[in-house]
């Protein structure tokens, strides 16, 4: 269909009743999100021509700029940079681990944890002592002085979702070294945060807190199926030898672009992601694909002419991966305006077929008459709780959270890692993402959050 | 959990009102069905030696022998063969299809379709003429004559599932040979039934009716654009060569075995798939998800010790690619028995994450109440319709039919294809289709369908 009939159509369907009003727009959307395939293509361009883009890193500028191109590209009002502040840790390209036991040198696949110490090229041996969670470490205590521990719980695969199993294993990456160092272990190994088994460690931050950095890696879980096997047996000795470094923060920026209400502009729906992403794979999952589908909102708006009535603003957060910068100088800036921040829909859990909304909302029973609209594109659920971490700080001034769910089955096998990459995409699936997106974003904007 | 803290919760469940007893199910297929992971690791089995398993081939006797080993594993009840004729139709190892225009001579990725006739090893080569339609193809009438035919009709991908587009492109696939046939026509050439723009080309049966058989091949989507792009510039020949070839048919059998339901063991709940698939790839999708996930559902009942009231019966169908000759005998054999085909679910739609099943029952809006057990297992709808087709046959007999939709994303990505792989099947997707068939098994079993 033609643009203008597709107008042609809104225009008629303005003067029926408003039901009928969003199934016209809830058709067109369908119509031109599947015969552009804008998100996807996008994502392609994003993963193909910047790569992956670390706060901090030679690319995150890059994927700056080109968000800022395909903003003006689209036509959105308004597009501009907000400043932060980053941190600037680089993997560098030595990153060595290897068992020694009875003689025998084995390499283990890993990678560098983010904020992960550094060694000299000789790096360090130490003796390993494996354990399945912070608890056990502490039990340890002392013993663990001068070693290296290895955190070896897995994903517990018979929870329902991946995202628990990441939830219920994810403090041994999170705070697992910090405490090993604090206990005087000079260094750390952690199962990678995923049931795939294979050759790619998957990376992530590790906070330090008070504790002394030391090196910290994520080992694939081949390579931690081996090494877990292999001290049943024997006593096993590592060594590290990583290139990675911290350096001094560096500034970056957030990017915004908006199409602005016609009766409310100051009430403004956020659509977003996260610009950065790991220095692994290239990051089109997390979050090239929330990228991309918020920027096909707009989009999708402007080649239909729809005219919301409040504000829709494309805010891609810097550095979700290591450090929230781009999500706090957000809030804090929009705090500091005399607008209001109204609603906003964050997707960060990958480009995989939609399955629902999570949403932090008044009355979650009120808005359950959406998924009339919605279901065309997968949404068949609209529960308590948005998941969303960029927009989490808006929150406080008021604002209607709202965090895409897509199916999660596959979400861990890529996660983090050199998996993460435009192949493992199916077109379709991160699409319909972004059209779920453009019709919550309409019924927002037209209908208000019920309070 | 252990399998008898698992019967002890059953057991005391079973003094519980129902809710809670379908409840504490639930929860023990989950456990049971991800500790396990059972449809997956027989899945990579079945692909990985046995491999494709079209009927008639060499390989279909060794899935059949494969299948009853699954089922004395499990230790189902009265493993059995249903003995069927089936159609014995072999590629073989010539496929040669090539254009030719102005001097050049350019390979194209293409497939023998099931029930294509062969060629001499020099092949035929003649013009080619491009149709969008069987209606187009009609109009040309006998300007066909001595050509071959090139359906080159896409998948209209603004529609909102790719089993819609099959739908309305399948014709040119199962038809559009014959037509052509008919009018003269020396070969046929098919766009592949696929969205995804690849080398691979998807075979698929095409129908002859009254025609005589011409040779007709699918084209993979990157040899029908070339050749489509060519045919715009210059007149174009196409050279066929196919070692295919049609052979008498041969005796082939479905597989069945069953859990006795403890109080109506003549009521059978059927839950199957179809054991043969194309002899390109593994057949990991089509349908060998089905048959494991089916395989799955007996095993699950055993390993928790659940004792159906009525009969669950797995049924692994031969020949649904080319023939139908398991779902028409099985229909037949059970109409002589005493026995009531009661229920029957199908999965014949891939691996993928299950989102609800089509049923064809007296009153769709009875069974939703069902949807608070199935939920856990991805299901969020239970709609009018099973799209089932070996298990279509029962319907005369009374019986109500049940068909997993699994997400559709990516099924034509793969199917029929050297794509249908255990590579493209993600192990917790394929899971999660047996368990909700598990689920669904019990419920017809013990609430019984309404009326």
């Amino acid at each position: 269909m033609l643009a203008s009939s597709v107008l042609a159509t809104l225009v008629l369907a303005s003067h029926q009743s408003t039901p009928l009003k969003h199934a016209a727009v809830r058709d067109a959307i369908l119509r031109q999100g599947l015969t552009d395939m804008a998100a996807y293509t996008m994502l392609h361009d994003l993963c193909t021509n910047v790569g992956h883009r670390l706060s901090g890193s030679e690319n995150a500028p890059k994927a700056i700029d080109w968000t800022i191109k395909q903003l003006n590209e689209i036509g959105a009002d308004r597009v501009r940079e907000l400043p932060c502040i980053v941190p600037r840790w680089v993997r560098g390209d030595r990153e060595i681990v290897e068992m020694v036991a009875d003689g025998e040198t084995i390499r283990l696949s890993a990678a560098a944890l983010g904020f992960s110490q550094g060694t000299s090229e000789a790096g360090l041996t130490a003796e390993v002592v494996e354990v399945k969670s912070i608890a056990q470490l502490k039990e340890l205590g002392s013993a663990v002085k001068g070693k290296i521990v290895f955190f070896n719980r897995p994903f517990e695969q018979t929870l329902r979702t991946t995202f628990e199993m990441y939830g219920k294993a994810g403090d041994q990456r999170f705070a697992g070294p910090g405490e090993a160092s604090k206990l005087g272990a000079v260094g750390a190994l952690v199962r990678s945060m995923t049931l795939r088994a294979d050759d790619e460690p998957h990376t992530g931050t590790t906070n330090w807190g008070e504790a002394t950095p030391i090196p910290a890696v994520a080992l694939s879980l081949n390579a931690a199926d081996r090494l877990s096997a292999r001290l049943k047996e024997d006593s096993v000795k590592v060594r590290m030898s990583l290139s990675c470094r911290q350096y001094p923060s560096v500034p970056s920026a957030s990017v915004i672009g908006e199409i602005r209400g016609t009766e409310k502009p100051d009430d403004i729906i956020v659509v977003g992601g996260h610009l950065d992403s790991w220095d692994l794979g290239q990051g089109a999952h997390d979050d090239g694909a929330g990228i991309t589908q918020a920027l096909d909102v707009l989009r999708i708006f402007k080649k239909l002419n729809l005219k919301p009535k409040r504000t829709i603003r494309f805010v891609a957060f810097q550095n979700e991966e290591n450090g929230f910068a781009g999500a706090s100088t957000y809030a804090q800036h929009v705090k500091g305006l005399k607008e209001r921040a109204y609603g906003a829909i964050e997707s960060d859990s990958g480009g995989f077929m939609p399955r629902g909304f999570g949403a932090a909302v008044t009355d979650i029973q009120k808005i359950q008459p959406w998924l009339a609209y919605l279901k065309t594109f997968g949404i068949t659920e609209l529960t308590v709780g948005s998941g969303a971490a960029d927009i989490g700080p808006l929150a406080d001034q008021g604002c209607s959270l709202f965090g895409l769910r897509p199916d999660d089955a596959r979400y861990f096998d890529v996660h983090h890692s050199r998996n993460d990459t435009i192949e493992s995409v199916n077109p379709r699936e991160v699409q319909f993402g972004a059209m779920a997106m453009a019709m919550l974003a309409w019924l927002i904007s037209e209908e208000g959050v019920p309070e």
